[in-house]
């Protein structure tokens, strides 16, 4: 069990310090305090009043998303919701779901049954069960990366996919690339439709050719890079973004094999900034999405839903962080 | 001067309950203390520490718009910024801004010699000096019904107007109408662009007529309704969707002059909602805007920016207010 004196270790002060953040104390700094709490929920410890019954009760549900370890995607998502509920005093519970509990149960009866007074949604496909029914839940519900219209006790949590692609684009027009394709993600996801149209509209705002076949659809992971590249490459491509960074890794990965050299023969720009675009070779360009700030951004859609203020979105702006993937168009191409 | 008194007054409850709801008790329920808070807020109460030295000052700039009394427009958008700013012990100014200041003092220069932290700004106009410069301003800033690409320091605060506009189609569509304009507000705002491609969007959507001819630009006042009512008119529009309430006031007046029954002869829907739609006669059916919870999210999306959170946009839902502006199109029309 997780112990003041864990919480004091991590961030080098002592426990009596730690004591006065967790008790409200106004004798220490409102942001040490911030970071007290933020540690306390990070490694884990409860206090009393965190065990107590009258607690308001939500639920993260991951859908075919990785969230175990600080690797992956889901894990700093849900950390800053954690991080932001605790200062709010809601108790927080995360259901790995599946496509059978969504058939065997409607979303409203199963948050009824467990006490959940909102959910936030995490990795949701368009075709889940579950999301033909947002349009009519009467439970306070933020979607991340999905949109519903109309009811006013759903919202939807993102990043502003536009910008980032726009950014990623005029990045590389400035190191000379002109033909740029987009490797996306799953066909029949509400984002991976949000960049395909950021990407048509960048290009087209940027005078750039492309077409269908410069933005093939793929599936979020390394392997999939390797049904595109051979045919975007003989296409006379210089750059390609990625649907995310797995699938950049993909790319790079196919690249070796073959002898085109990254960036020397071919950019390549990921989308997330996961822990391992940094550690690629060469390290990864990639548009990245702040997780723990959606995370909290999801708390706050939420918790403002649930106090009946009707977000519709809340939308955070990523960040393009230049590494060694992208660089200039190589000499011969047109 | 107003008392503890003035608020157990308004509220109904003991001047010991209001002392416990300020001093934060905990044997008072939480929902209670909040409309304590909100109602001194609403009062005008102060207590020493709110007049303290240390909290942090934001700003609200009004440029082209009445907040005075709560009538108006501006009204409610204060108030709820405030009651949000209370609670995070904010300290609150609010500045009525004109072209000239603008133009004497750079928008940074005015805040850092101030002192703000951060600046909610309502009803810029798209050239309004200070716009240009949000670009590169490096001061926290929420803006309502406007936005800026790609800084992080800068968001947008407004309604989703695509749902509001097709809301009121809709509606409109089930009494029969087809023929139905738009009298939009000024020219270079950007929530008069956005009102004009939600129209375009929704009329395109269910395949109804649409021209140029019927999405004219105004103003948003009720005397810009005489410019365009009789050429809409002979135009053979059953119905009229207006850039905002005044306006539809003013479309509802120019019929009276003109013996065109409302809703018999012409439907007329408001934006907004103003306290005055509910007193014209007939009552306006109009898109609400919950501007208290509109105030509130600015006020919570520049607590985000100032604490370093990306926020891009937050968006709320506007609700379609049906009253007796409108009725099943005239049996003559086409």
């Amino acid at each position: 069990m997780v112990t003041i004196k864990d919480i004091a270790n991590r961030l080098g002060i002592s426990t009596s310090t730690v004591s006065k953040g967790l008790n409200g104390a106004s004798d220490i700094s409102e942001s040490l305090r911030q970071t007290v709490l933020d540690t306390a929920v990070e490694l884990g410890y409860t206090t009393k009043q965190m065990r107590g019954k009258d607690r308001r009760k939500v639920c993260i549900f991951m859908e075919n998303m990785n969230f175990e370890t600080p690797e992956q995607f889901g894990y700093d998502i849900i950390l800053g919701f954690r991080q932001s509920a605790f200062r709010e005093n809601y108790d927080v519970t995360i259901f790995p779901i599946t496509p059978d509990i969504q058939a065997a149960e409607k979303y409203d009866i199963f948050m009824l049954k467990h006490g959940f007074v909102g959910g936030f949604m995490v990795g949701f496909a368009l075709m889940d069960d579950w999301m033909s029914q947002f349009s009519a839940t009467s439970i306070p519900t933020a979607l991340f990366d999905n949109y519903i219209r109309k009811n006013p006790l759903v919202a939807s949590v993102g990043s502003d996919t536009s910008e980032g692609i726009d950014d990623a684009i005029v990045h590389l027009m400035g190191l000379g690339h002109r033909h740029i394709a987009l490797i996306n993600g799953s066909w029949r996801s509400c984002i991976t439709e949000q960049r395909r149209q950021a990407y048509i509209d960048s290009m087209t705002a940027h005078n750039l050719p492309f077409d269908e076949r410069t933005m093939p659809y793929g599936y979020y992971v390394a392997d999939s890079a390797k049904d595109h590249i051979d045919r975007l490459l003989s296409m006379g491509i210089t750059a390609i973004l990625c649907g995310n960074d797995l699938l950049a890794s993909g790319v790079i990965g196919e690249c070796l094999k073959r002898g085109v050299k990254v960036p020397g023969e071919l950019s390549v720009i990921g989308f997330d900034d996961i822990p391992l675009a940094a550690r690629l070779d060469p390290p990864l360009t990639t548009v990245r999405q702040d997780r723990t700030e959606l995370g909290r951004s999801g708390f706050y859609t939420l918790h403002s839903l649930i106090n009946r203020i009707p977000i519709s979105r809340t939308m955070l702006r990523p960040q393009l962080i230049v590494r060694k993937s992208t660089g200039p168009v190589r000499e011969d191409a047109d």
